[in-house]
């Protein structure tokens, strides 16, 4: 993202105590990052790419078996978000790689904390040795 | 819930490496939480009930407007994954409130780190100054 924070067109400073941010629910801090994070695979698709992967085949070699649609809807979206860029390593045919922002990058937290409790209240999963540390990710601004 | 952590039924201790938990999609105790947390509704149910709310209508007056059938289905999910407990506080007509179990609760760190990540990235969110800290929530084992 070249700013520092999701841009929100039309908002006046007076409208933010009452109004949402333009595309979101409400005011909410915790409604409005569910409106973009808030599904069964974005986070996955950032967890990924904290583990180091780039390229949409990794990304579908993942447990998980993302589908191919959500995933290229995913980040698509992350994209437009600010969350991830897309990068070509590739012209022809084009092959690109995906990257997370610095403003993708701080959601690190919020996927430590869902580890947390997942490791604490749902038996049977567990984290990789190699990753009991969430490995900080490359960054692209 | 009765025990500490989610029932998955018919696993072997042999079978944690490899294996996804039962109706999981893989071991990854991220993807894991999200299988139970990964909508956009869930975790505004557990900011709410944080906040003190325990009835139906208090959750419906959220801004966010809840619609009536998701909030129930998520209710009715939340109690059977144990997160939440059912209280009849009247007979006739019977009336319900929810409360946060233990392992309910244990998702505050997940909604603290997605305010911080809200507030910092989108636009237009804010925090009433009643809530800058999470309250801790009335829980019942």
């Amino acid at each position: 993202m070249a700013s520092q924070s999701i841009k929100v067109a039309g908002m006046k400073k007076s409208d933010q105590k009452k109004t949402a941010p333009e595309g979101f629910r409400s005011f909410c801090p915790i409604a409005s990052a569910l409106d973009i994070v808030g599904d069964k695979w974005t986070l996955l698709v950032i967890r990924d790419l904290f583990l180091g992967k780039h390229r949409y085949g990794e990304f579908e070699a993942s447990p998980e078996a993302i589908p191919t649609n959500i995933l290229a809807e995913r980040l698509k979206r992350l994209e437009a978000g600010g969350l991830v860029v897309k990068e070509y390593y590739q012209d022809n045919p084009p092959r690109a790689e995906y990257y997370l922002t610095r403003c993708g990058a701080d959601l690190g937290p919020v996927l430590r904390a869902m580890r947390e409790w997942g490791e604490k209240h749902i038996d049977g999963t567990h984290v990789p040795e190699k990753f009991k540390e969430l490995p900080a990710p490359e960054i692209r601004e």
